[in-house]
Order: structure tokens, then sequence, then C-alpha cells
């Protein structure tokens, strides 16, 4: 009898495995459930044939794809602008405070968080977190907390417990290209909502509704914007709240630059307007304390009427346990980083933003054939392109490919926000190479500018 | 005209949206491809209907559905020695290096590493990998390399990658819980091979070759191992990499736990043993480095005869740009950590793992109707229960519940490992707690063991 109390079982007829004369002990586990081991000659593989998984294939990523795609030749003479990054880091003019930092190295220094934490999270941090974020219209509690790997695995955790494949969530057009890509990776459909270039980006709310029907399991708004840097004022929040409430649509708020709103303009979270939708917010340190590569994100569940229940509670908690969160150093220091941050941090970038904004804004203004639209918050500016006045192009992606061929100035063609017709700038690049990628982007378009006989008179046509 | 060249398109009867007042602009998108907007009285969700996915209902944890169910009532009188948890450092005799930190201190002043770090990791980071480990019989360039957000994602992303729903893949029975979990979340069979107890835990090759059908996507190789503490031969790797080739089944090499071998022991890694059969071999910083929280974890392809081809590669890349992957501050400092790291730490690692399991063994190895199985590396050891002489307990949860309960000494029941009638022990503790621990457990098989007269004569039956 071996450890398991089950006797040996070593028909000679198993001693010869397949011809190679690898003799083996016939001995196996009591679970293993077969008594013999026929060679299988049937259903053997006989070349290899390894193909990447379905969901491989379809995890597709619309920037790569066209950027990818895209000649980025730039003009030798001139040094490249990149106003197409999302990263608030790369010029070096952006630092997180040194109290964040600090707070890393004293984490690191204690030596008390090299451990595995629980896959939602110390409990400390999701406490310190609860406390960042709660207010008397949206109390938030540390068991109400979730942190992720960045706020991309909160997203990925959102709508992974709410969807299944087959359903549709709603996403804003133009609109952060990562909800689409794991949707579809997950064999779930994407329906489009309309956002209003016109109306300060404010989402086509009828549009939205339309869009509704019984396999919509979510309805994401993402706000402070990218690609748009629009705010949605507090009536209309209320009202995209109304529609979820008359479909019972949950929503997945992507929240990751709240708080990051210009002067005079205020961002309401979500969750503070809702009194029975269920909103799940996700956040993270990436835009706002400017360290997107530290991977800290979070959900805050906000479940009022507790429609969630415990159900979508549990499973968050089930899928958090798939590959744990974030990393425990930055998990450690996160309670310093939310009390230690001083207020006037936030401040001085925010007002460098807006700055910014208003450079670009002002300057891409007067030059014809782009609408730019001014941004209130995130760090984002959306320009439409009159293409009919630019004939030397045939869409977004051509007029920014060639932008950056005669002037080194690559901006992010909007066809990758599902939105063509537009570019976005990131507003974060120091403020003269700002001013420098503006007068270059006003000589190429001063070059290619034709007034166009359809627009200056129907009649003639 | 708006910002897209399309014409407002505004019809009265949208202007007011079901009856609430309110106004809506009727300009819409180009993209939207929707001119009306017609109610939806018909398919609209009249409750709130929110449920988990089935990817997170089928998400999976076998280790908390056991120690969730159990009742672990310590005795008061004695202290709890926790033999179950596979963290190295949660007793603190186990610190990681000086190095290692001061690589983490550097990084984080540096400010060099806030930003996002590219989706498969640093380009630097990835190289010191592939120096670390290539060897002559197995190459690797930095191209080779994915970082990932621990062993966890490393494996995951495998998976995803290999591995359709429908498929199935092979896992070692015992092992370690998370291949199963994820493979089910994803509609994976999972077909459990048997590594034999009596045979130092060497796979049976013949059941393993048993299972093998043109579904079988994937053969994970657990070496070392959790639970088992096991560490396989270069032959014994041969012969499953010649199963492997005759099937042409890709192998999935979870080797977080290389180079921690006992003295006098090696452990080739799977790839350096392959010509022919791909493999992903998959590890991280976790256990040899002694900082599990950190999340840093790799994939290295290997892929000798071209079998995976840029298809394979590209499929990781794509997956990798999901939530992208480890947090950038260890990223940065990872090729320091590889550099820095002095040999003596390993050693003293390994000789405390190696002192504490022995003592464990030879203690445990005196108490009748235990069955400990002597490691030869990780930080594992399995012991067998022979269950006809504990007629006190149903199996092997009850069993170490009921330890709990008197000695307040709790092992990982190996049902978890889908194993029954073992449990698994942790010999991360101080040496102290490994000797009390020991004496505890033999106080409590001796206070219940029975001989059994089954096994001493069955003809008395
Ligand atoms: C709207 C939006 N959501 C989520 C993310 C992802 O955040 P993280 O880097 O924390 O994963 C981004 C990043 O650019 C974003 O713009
Ligand atoms: C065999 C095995 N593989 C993978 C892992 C996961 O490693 P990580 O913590 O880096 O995700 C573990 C952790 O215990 C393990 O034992």
């Amino acid at each position: 009898m071996n450890e398991n109390g089950v006797r040996g079982n070593n028909p000679a007829s198993t001693k010869t495995l397949n011809g190679t004369g690898v003799m083996e002990n016939g001995f196996h586990h009591v679970n293993g459930n077969v008594s013999s081991y026929p060679a299988k000659a049937k259903s053997r593989r006989q070349r290899w044939d390894v193909k990447p998984s379905e969901m491989a294939n379809n995890t597709l990523n619309p920037i790569r794809a066209i950027v990818d795609g895209m000649k980025l030749t730039p003009n030798p003479e001139k040094s490249m602008i990149a106003l197409s990054i999302g990263d608030p880091t790369v010029f070096g003019n952006l630092p997180t405070d040194d109290a964040v930092l600090e707070a890393m190295k004293d984490a690191i220094t204690s030596q008390k968080f090299n451990g595995y934490a629980p896959s939602v999270g110390y409990l400390k941090s999701r406490q310190a977190l609860a406390n960042f974020y709660r207010c008397p219209e949206a109390p938030l509690e540390a068991e109400d907390v979730i942190l992720t790997s960045g706020c991309s695995q909160a997203i990925d955790l959102a709508i992974s417990v709410l969807c299944n494949a087959g359903d549709n969530i709603l996403v804003p057009c133009p609109g952060f290209s990562l909800y689409k890509t794991l949707a579809v990776s997950m064999g779930i459909k994407v329906k489009f909502y309309n956002l209003q270039p016109e109306n300060s980006w404010e989402a086509n709310l009828q549009h939205l509704e339309s869009l509704i029907d019984e396999r919509t399991s979510c309805l994401i708004v993402t706000n402070p914007s990218n690609p748009c840097g629009s705010v949605f004022s507090k009536k209309h929040l209320q009202k995209i709240l109304k529609v979820a409430s008359r479909h019972c649509v949950p929503i997945l708020a992507d929240e990751i630059y709240s708080d990051m709103v210009f002067p005079g303009c205020t961002s309401p979270s979500m969750a503070s307007l809702s009194s029975d939708v269920p909103v799940l917010s996700c956040g993270g340190l990436a835009k706002r304390w400017l360290v997107p590569g530290w991977r800290m994100g979070w959900i805050l569940i906000h479940d009022r009427n507790n429609i969630f229940g415990s159900e979508i509670r549990q499973g968050l908690v089930k899928l958090s346990q798939r590959i744990l969160g974030a990393c425990s150093i930055v998990q450690g220091a996160l309670e310093c980083i939310l009390n230690n941050t001083p207020q006037s941090f936030f401040n001085s970038t925010i007002s460098f933003l807006k700055s910014n904004a208003e450079i670009c804004f002002s300057e891409l203004s007067t030059i014809p054939g782009l609408n730019p639209v001014m941004p209130s918050g995130a760090m984002y500016l959306m320009v439409g392109i009159e293409m009919d006045h630019f004939p030397d192009f045939k869409n977004d992606v051509d007029f920014t490919e060639q932008l950056v061929t005669e002037q080194s100035v690559f901006c992010l063609p909007a066809s990758a926000f599902e939105y063509p017709n537009f570019f976005r700038i990131v507003v974060t690049v120091p403020e003269e190479m700002m001013v420098e990628a503006c007068a270059r982007i006003r000589e190429f378009c001063q070059h290619h500018y034709r007034s166009c006989s359809r627009d200056s008179n129907d009649l003639d046509q």
C-alpha cells in the first residue's frame, strides 16, 4: 500500500510505455480514477500547431493598431515634439511630490510590506482610501475598497464581474480605448454613445438611452474625460444617473482624473449624486499623483440601495485572487501618500495644466480649419479638423502623420478613440514646447488649408 | 455644421426625452450611424437585477473554499503556530537582502521610474533578466522576456495565450491551485496527472501521457514543487519533455522556486533540456528574493525550434497591454537586484530551509500514522496521513481542523491541492517554532492513533 492507502496497480502490460522502453511505476493517486492507461494512438497530435488563443487574437489595441500603421518620420531639421503620450512624467517637468517619494522610502525601510498583502489590499490602505474619498452623500468604509494593479485592473475587474459574453456595455465616444479592448477580448459587445463637442462634450442622452437593451450590463462614464478633457456638470451627471436608474443599469465610473479640474469648475463624483444606481468608481494614483508606472489603482464600491449586495462584492474579491493586485510597497505607502501630499502640489499641477491648455486653445482657435475644444480638466485637449479644408489628407491619421513628417509634431489621431476627424493633444508638455508645437501646427495648417467652395456657398454646387 | 462636418439632425420629435422634459441637442457623431433614437419601451429592464458574471462565479479558490469552511478555534492555552502560509516573510526570520532594499530606494530616488513602462517591461530590466537566466543550452535575449505582475500574472498570460475555452491543460496533482482557478474561470478543462509520493513525487508519465488528447494545449510542470518541495532529476525532466515532444504539447514551466534546491541537488531549467518543445518559463522575485508582495514576475520565452513563432510572442504582448504589468519601481530596481544580491544570501536561505525541513522530517518520521516525504527544495513538506489509524477523523480537513483545536497548530489539508489524506507544512517558520509544532503534532497523533486491525491482518475481517 502506498501513502494513499491504495494498493499498487502495476500490470505488466503497462510497464513499457509506447515502445520507448521507459519503465514506469504503475502506482497512482486515488483521485486519478484511471485504473489503466491505454495507449492513445488515436487522437495523438502528429505535428506542432501552437496558435494564440482567440482571447489573445481578440485583444486589440486601437492606439497601437493605428500608430504602428503610421509612417512616423520626423523632419530631421526639427526636434521631435510628442503631444501624444498620456504619461505626465515623460518630460520631467511634472515630478511627483517629495512626500510621495518619502512615503515609498519609508515603506521600504520599514520592511513591513514585503510579504503578500490580502488580494484586495491591506486593510489599513483600504481604510485610508475610504477616509480620503468618503463624503456625506457617498459614505465609504474599508470594505468598500479594493486595491488593484492600476486603474486598468480596476476596470478589468469591474467589467469582468458585471458582464458576461454576449452582454453589451455602453462606452463614451470618443473614449478611452481600454474599455473596448477588454470587453471585446471577453466577448462583450461595445455600444458607443456619442459625446457632443459642440456641447462641452456632454453625452447625447437620447442616443445613450436608445442603445440600452436587456443585455446592457454596464454604463461606463469617464469623468473628467480622456481624450476630451471635459468635466461634466452636476446637472449632466444627474441626468445620466436618471437614464441608468430608469433602465436599471449599473455604472462603472472611470474617475482616474477625479479632482483634476481647472479652478472654477467642480466635478462631483458619480456616487455622490446617486441614491439608487450602484456605482463602481475606478481610480488610482497614476494621474493626480503623477506616478502612472507604480500601478496603484482601486475600485470604490458604492451601493447605497444594496443592489450589488454581497454577491458582486464577493465576485470582485474572487476575481482579485486571480493574480493579486498592487505592489505591497506602494500599498504600504498609500496612507502617507494620501495624507501627506500637500494641496499645493495638486494646485500647481492643475494651474500648469490649465495654463498650457489655454495657450494651446487660444493658439489653435485662430488657425483656420481647426476647431479646438477648451477642456475643463484632466490633461487633454481635442481638436476638430475641418477635413474639407485640407484636401491633401484623407483623414485624421493622414493629417497627423504628415504633421510629423513636416513639423516633427506628433498628436494622436482621434480615430484611436473611435472619433475620426479630430486629434488629441496632451497638455503636460513644458510650456515652451507647447508654444513651439502650436506655431508649427499653424505653419502646417496654413500650408495645407484650402478655402472650400462647398462650405462657402452650398448653392454653388 | 458641427466639427465633424455633419449637419445637425434635430427633429422636433426627439426634443423631449421620454417625458422627462430633458432637452437634447440632436447633433450626433458621424460614427454613430443612428439617425433617430426611437424610444425603447419594449426591452427595457424593469427592475434591478445585477448578478456576478459567470467568470466571477467560476473563479474558485480551493484553498479559501476549504479553509473558510473549517472551524479554526485554537486551543487558548497554546499559542498559535501557522505552518500553512506560503509567505516566507510572515515570521520576520527571513528578511530580504539589503542589496534588494537599496536597489529599490535608488530606483525611487532616481525619479526615473515613475512613468509608464512598456507593457512588457523596461528593455533594460528584460535584458538584465535575459543575462541572469541565459545558459548555453537555453540562450535568452531581452525580447524573450516579458515582465508581469507576479508569477501569477505570468501564469495567467501563459494559459491565456495558449488555451481556448474547451481546450484542456495538464496539471500536476498535487499541485498549486492557481492553475485550476484560472483555467476553470476561462472555460478550460483541467486534467490532473499524478505525482508519486513513493517516488520522490515524480510524475506518473504513463498517466500523464494517457491524458493527452488533441485539445490538450499546455502541460504545466512545477519544479521545484509547491506543495511537495520535490525537485525533479534531469532524467525525469527529459522524460517529461519526451512525452510533450511526442504529442506536440507546449510546456508551461512554473519555475518560481528555481534554484531553491538543497545542496547536493540540482534543478536544471526545463528549457535548458529542451531542443524542440517550446517552453514558457514563469518565475519571479517572490520566493528566492523573499519579496512576494512586490508582485514582480516574468515569462521567459524559450522556443528553440520556432514553434511558437512570432504569433505566440505577439499574443503575449497583446495580452500584456490589458492591464500592464509590474510596478515600475521594482522594474527599475530589477537589474541591481539581480546583479547585487550576494550568493551568500541565497545560500543562507537554502541552508535554513533544508535544516528546518530535516528537523521536521526526522521528527514526523517517527510518529506512527504519519508519512512525511523529505523535500529537496522550495519551502514545503508533504505529510501523508494513514487515515485508517486515525478513526477519529473523516479526512485530512477534519484532521488538520482538530489539530488546531487541540494543539493550535495549523497545517493546510492537501485537499486544497486536490490531494486528500495529506497535509502540507511550510518550513519557513523559525526553528524553535518548527520544533515545538512537531512536538505538538506528535502529542496529537499519539492521542488519536489506533492500531488498525484491517491493516495488521486482512484475513481477520
Ligand atoms: C480614462 C482612463 N482610465 C484609466 C486609465 C488607466 O489608468 P492606469 O494607468 O492606472 O491603469 C487611463 C490612462 O491613461 C485613462 O486615461
Ligand atoms: C508554484 C507557484 N507558482 C506561482 C506562485 C505565485 O507567485 P507570485 O506570488 O509571484 O504570483 C506560487 C506562490 O505561492 C507558487 O507556489
